[in-house]
This record gives structure tokens, C-alpha cells and sequence, in this order.
């Protein structure tokens, strides 16, 4: 027995190790977050968390991209530029231009697709959409088309002509093609954009994605397919709408992110949420597979994607709880918030060179297009398009865009007045 | 042996079960984060987090107080309105006020104190404060006092007066006493103010916390105290400065939240960081103990704070990573992030009417008063006091504030600017 007795007490010996550095593994982990003895925090910022106990705020400094703000390199104010060489009909509400792709650079020159809408009279609304007709659009991205300009400097531009018709009824479209990106893949140029069949507003805004490709930027531009990002099933959140492409080239995929208002009808429409889901093809006309883990952004509105570091970053305008962010994921599915910015670009399109370039090592953005819906005077309603320039790169430091606060004048808040919330009940 | 070998040998057995129950929760935690089988977000709103693997993004939209943010009782848009009854000789800068307390109501009268200035001439500036005289200011804040104002409505206020004036010199705050909070405990009224012994920007923002106390909000006030509480050790982060003292009556004890700004000087002023800290007493002129685990907010410039259910909540401002949010400590002390905000109030002053009742059901705030620091023309640097309303109370629900989006005009965004980033390099 004596043999055997040994044995066993070797192993007994052997998981009472075990069990012991488990546990110490446990302490260890315990005791590091409990208070020690007090230690004040530095006059002096620290560059690493320090090793003794902090406030819950002071622990979360350390986790942002650097404890102070204006070291973190995916904060940035931004500052907006009117384009010069666009007519907008002196603001009636005829012309419209909104939804801007990315701009791309083919040899020294910049490429821009865009929405534009040039109608007899503006958009009756989406309440109306009833009224509409051929020649009278519900929506402003109603009866619209997908043009695109050509630029030496991003500030001046050329409009160029039309990239994407309405196509013939009843082909998908033949309402509305609108709300365009783009994609290069492969030496070839894919629009992706979406396709209405009726007045948006008369069921929502039900318009499938479609795709057109060419040999270059300037067209011409073959159909490639309708409805290639599918709805999901049924009581799925993403079952109405596949909405905003967003084609990003990542793991030597077709990574496109897409947004979908859900939670919405038959409910009141004020109820509605915002997601945002990822759908990945190894060929730009599909078929795409969605992301088990959709939505992978649940905050946001039309949302911004550019590669940055190892993975995808991205600029969360309005909607959710996490409005008006920049946030990042490593795995371009798991974002976590890296900064909480103002004056957020409206349907942004960075000029993002390594978007289709495959990258691991994404450098981020400094400048875009962008676009304001309620540019119309006298209640005419219209959009324009404008660029924006911002610190959102690892290759560019200016501490201009880097201050923590915005000044505008008291006007700019009185402009939020409280207007017919001004009666409100004693005691409020 | 056998006796032993047995008992051996059921000790083994009992180490082995709680190693196996130790690595069985090991495995359990693990499984609780890899994805099972595919289940499809909901197109419904869920009311609680779903029991299937998520994203990050769709993780954290059930930790914040509700999935959506339209329902999330602190989050709030910020209206704003002009006041009535004040004065500024037409905006040429001889006329400040700024730094408003929360109005407080006393029978059915609001009462509000603030920062005021009547100079001879606008302000030369922090970097000339050599040149200042005894008529000459250097900031908007040297040789002011604290004044107070009456209102009905908490829109239309009738100035009374001052409420505390600068001391005989050498008597601290002879050269400026600003920046007031006002708290009330026991019956007794205290009011918190900076004290100035010299030109603002001589030396940096060097200004204790003084007290004063009166037995009506309409005075006579009685010097209670100076530099109440105390800088922190040489190289402590609020070893420089104890800014906008900021009471609250919690846990019985008065809770006196305070600003720092550190990692200063002697480097750039433009490293700054800004802390926030707590210094707890029993007895409004002290002594104040300070939390060990200061600074409790990292983000924020002037900071607001109110009761809310069981704790404290807070409204950040400028500065930090996270800038612009409101947040919440069950316990006053480690606080996080429950929305993203816009447009905040800048050194907001709410009515709180539970901010010295020392309650444990804290019910929020809906209006109060707050200041702009760039309201003068023609160079005339000067400050206004205007009121904000928001719904960031578990009593009042009003939708107009619970929008996830502000619309500004284009002017609005195109006021910020390029300027002279414009030139940029190539290739940016």
C-alpha cells in the first residue's frame, strides 16, 4: 500500500497546488480593488492608471485612448467650410444635394457622389406622401438621383452629371435612387444606394439596396443588383429596412455597415430606435452574410466607418444613448465609446484613402463631406453639402481641433427657445 | 495505514469537488460569453437585456437607464430664454454677471446670487494682469462681488443688491469675491465665493473658498470664514486651487463638491487637466474632510450636481473624455457616464428644491440658470445669465426635450470655422 499511499499524496500534493495559486489568483484579483492606504492623486498627470484605489471616474480616465482629452487621438472638434460651385437655385427648395459618399482620389483628382433632387416645386413631406407625384416629391430624396463632382482641393467643385438614372417602371428605382456610397474593389468602382419603387413616406421608407459598378469613376455604371443587403426575417430588428451602406474593405472582405429604424410602426413613430448592423460578402454584389452579433451599434443615425489602428472606428451623430461619440472596435463588431464629441458632421463621408486598401493599420481621417437638411429659406425645404475638417488621425496633430469646449454665440442657444414648452405646470 | 489512507483519501475527494465546483464557475463565466446558438435581435424593444449573445454596443444599451434614450430620465435637451430685469449697458463690457447659484424659494419668491462686475472699462485680459488697477479688471471676474436678485417666474428678476462685498484690504477677497453657491442648513443661510487677494491671472486663478451666513436670504451677511477648504499637499492634484464650491446636504453631512484644475502650471497652459473633488463636513464653516478617493469626476469644467433617487447626479461640461454627459453616483462619490448631451448649460445653477433636504429619492431637476461668457460686442468681453429648462426629473416627462438630435442652421456650424487652419499640408 505504501507505494500507493505516495502516489496519492503526490497528486493530493499536486491539486492542493493547484488549488492554491487558484486562489491566490483570486486575492490577488480582490485586493486590487481594495482601498490600500491613501494615496492622493498627482498634481502631475499620470501616463499609466496608478496602482492605488481611484473613483470610478478617475479608473475610466485610464481607459480612453489617453487620460487627458486633448491627448486622444479619436477626439476632435470640427470645423465646417461652405463648397463653392454648387446652385442651389438661390434656396427655393428645388434643388437639393445631400447623402454624400466618401471622397475618393483618382490621380490628382477627387470624386463625390451625392443625392440630388432638381424638382418643378420642393417636397410636400413625408406626411403628404399621399399627394405626391411624378413631378411632386414627398421627401426631400424623393424623384432624386445620384450625381457626382470632381474636385482638385475638397473646397471647390465641379458638378460633373449624373452617375446613377432612375430606371425605367417598374425596375427598382424608378421612384428614387438615392443615398449612395462607394466601394473600390478589385481596380472596379461599386455604388451602392438605395432604391425606392414609391414616394418615401407612403409606407415608411421602404427601399432596398441596389448596386451599379464601372471601369472608372467617371462611369458609365452597369446594374449589378437589387436588394443585396436582404431585410431579416420577420420581428427581426432589421425585417424593414436595410438602409445607409456602408462598404468598408477589412479581413480582405466587403464589410458593409447598414442602418435600420426599428421598434417603429405599427407603434407610434416616436418610439422608434436606431441599429446599425454589419453584413460581410467576399464580392461586392453579394450574397452578404450578416453579423451574428447585430447590431453592432445601437446609438448613431447615418454612421461614419473608417479603419483605424487594427480595426474600425466610427462617428455616432444623433440617436441612442451613446449620441455624438467616436467609438472603435478592434474587431470591427465589438465598439467600445473612445470620445464624446459636438457639432457632430451630418451623414459624414471622410476622405478615408486606406477605406478599400485592406489596412491592419488604419491611420484615420482629417476631412469630409458632409450635409445640412434644413439649409431652405422660406420654408423651402432643401439640403446642401459642406465639408468638414477634423484631427481624427494618427498621421496629423493640430491642437486646434483638440479643445474641449465649443463657443457659440448666446444666440446659438437662444435659437433653442422653449417655444410652445414655455406654459408649463406650477410646480414643475 | 488503512484509517489514514481512507481519511487520506476523502480529504482528496473533498479538495477535488472544490476545485472541480471552482473550475465548474470558471467554465460557467466563460460560456456566459461565447455566443450559443443565433438568436436575431428583436425588431421590439427589448425592456431588459437579452439572455443571448449581444454585441458590445447592444450590451452596454441596457446598462444606461433605459435601452432607449428618448426614455433615459437623465438624459434631456437644453432650451434656453433671455432673462428679463438685468442691465448691461447695452453689451460694452463694464457690466458681468456670471456664475449664477441655484435659485432657491422662499415662500413664493426665488431668490438667485451671482458674480457681478461694474467697471469703468471691459476687462484687459488674464494675460495683462500686470496692468490691472484698482479700477482696471483682468478677467471678467477681478473686482467683482456678489450680488443678488429676486424673481416670480424664475424669467422676469428685480436685482436687489449686493449681497457680499469685497473687505477692507488685507482681508481676503478685498481685490474680488465671486463665483457664489448658496446653501442652506438649519435654518441658516450660507453662501460659498471665491476670494481674490490679487489681479485674477497674476499667479493663475488663486482664490480660496470663503463662507458667509445670514438669517434671511435677504441678508445682512456675516463673515463666517476663508480658505475653508484647504488646498491639498504640494504635488496633490488640488494643491493649487478649490474652485465653484458646490453644496449638498447627503447622508446628513454637507457634501461639498469642488473644482482643481491641475497638470497646470509651471507647464503649458494648455496641458491642463480638470479634477473635481469632495470635501465632506459636519458644519457648514467646517472643517471639511476631503474623499480619499478625490478627484471623484475627471471630465467637466463647472460642474452641477443634484440630489437623484438615492444619490448624486451630475452635469459635465466642457473638458475630459467624457465632456458633455450627465452622470450618477448611487453613493456621491464613483459616477458613470448615463447619457451624452448637447448644448449643456454652462455653470448651470438648477432649481433643486431637495439639494438640502438630505433626501434618499433625489427627484431631479427641470430648469435653472446659467451663464454665457462671450455675450459682448465689439470686443467688450462680458458675461449674461440666462435661463435653461430640461427634463432631467423622474416627476415631469415632456418629449420636447427627450429629442436624440439639436438642428441648427448651417450659419451655425459654418461660425466654426477654419479660420487659419485652413492651409493645411498636403496630403493631410
Amino acid at each position: 500500500m505504501k507505494s500507493i499511499f505516495n502516489i496519492e499524496k503526490i497528486i493530493l500534493l499536486l491539486f492542493l497546488s493547484v488549488l492554491g495559486i487558484a486562489c491566490q489568483k483570486e486575492i490577488d484579483k480582490k485586493e486590487a480593488h481594495q482601498p490600500k492606504e491613501h494615496q492622493a492623486f498627482p498634481y502631475k498627470m499620470p501616463t499609466e492608471k496608478p496602482n492605488f484605489p481611484l473613483s470610478a471616474s478617475a479608473e475610466r480616465m485610464f481607459d480612453y485612448p489617453a487620460p487627458r482629452v486633448q491627448d486622444n487621438e479619436l477626439f476632435s472638434q470640427f470645423k465646417y467650410t461652405r463648397l463653392k460651385g454648387f446652385d442651389y437655385n438661390n434656396g427655393d427648395g428645388t434643388i437639393t444635394r445631400r447623402d454624400p459618399t466618401r471622397p475618393i482620389k483618382v490621380g490628382d483628382t477627387y470624386y463625390l457622389w451625392y443625392t440630388k433632387r432638381h424638382t418643378k416645386v420642393p417636397p410636400i413631406g413625408w406626411n403628404n406622401a399621399a399627394k405626391a407625384t411624378d413631378e411632386i416629391p414627398s421627401t426631400d430624396w424623393d424623384l432624386a438621383e445620384v450625381w457626382y463632382a470632381t474636385s482638385k482641393d475638397g473646397f471647390t467643385w465641379e458638378e460633373k452629371g449624373v452617375a446613377i438614372k432612375r430606371p425605367e417602371k417598374p425596375k427598382s428605382g424608378w421612384r428614387s435612387v438615392c443615398t449612395p456610397e462607394i466601394l473600390v474593389w478589385k481596380g472596379k468602382y461599386y455604388l451602392y444606394y438605395q432604391a425606392f419603387d414609391e414616394p418615401s413616406g407612403l409606407k415608411g421608407d421602404l427601399c432596398p439596396v441596389s448596386i451599379s459598378y464601372a471601369e472608372s469613376p467617371e462611369g458609365p455604371w452597369i446594374h449589378g443588383g437589387d436588394a443585396v443587403i436582404p431585410f431579416g426575417k420577420e420581428g427581426e430588428w432589421d425585417h424593414k429596412a436595410t438602409h445607409d451602406p456602408y462598404p468598408i474593405v477589412h479581413n480582405g472582405k466587403i464589410y458593409v455597415y447598414y442602418k435600420s429604424a426599428y421598434n417603429k410602426w405599427p407603434d407610434n413613430r416616436k418610439n422608434y430606435a436606431v441599429g446599425h448592423g454589419l453584413a460581410i460578402a467576399e464580392d461586392p454584389l453579394g450574397p452578404y452574410t450578416k453579423h451574428p452579433l447585430n447590431p453592432v451599434m445601437t446609438s448613431g443615425h447615418e454612421t461614419t466607418y473608417f479603419p483605424y489602428k487594427e480595426g474600425i472606428a466610427a462617428i455616432i451623430y444623433k440617436d441612442g444613448n451613446e449620441r455624438e461619440t467616436v467609438q472603435y472596435a478592434p474587431d470591427g463588431v465589438n465598439f467600445k465609446v473612445m470620445s464624446k464629441i459636438s457639432l457632430v458632421p451630418i451623414a459624414a463621408g471622410p476622405y478615408t484613402p486606406d477605406a478599400f486598401t485592406n489596412t491592419k493599420d488604419g491611420r484615420g481621417i482629417t476631412w469630409g463631406i458632409s450635409h445640412f437638411i434644413n439649409a431652405g429659406k422660406n420654408g423651402g425645404r432643401h439640403s446642401i453639402i459642406a465639408r468638414f475638417d477634423c484631427d481624427l488621425s494618427l498621421d496629423y496633430n493640430e491642437p486646434g481641433f483638440k479643445q474641449s469646449g465649443v463657443w457659440h454665440k448666446p444666440a446659438v442657444y437662444f435659437a433653442q427657445g422653449l417655444g410652445k414648452l414655455r406654459s408649463h405646470p406650477e410646480g414643475r
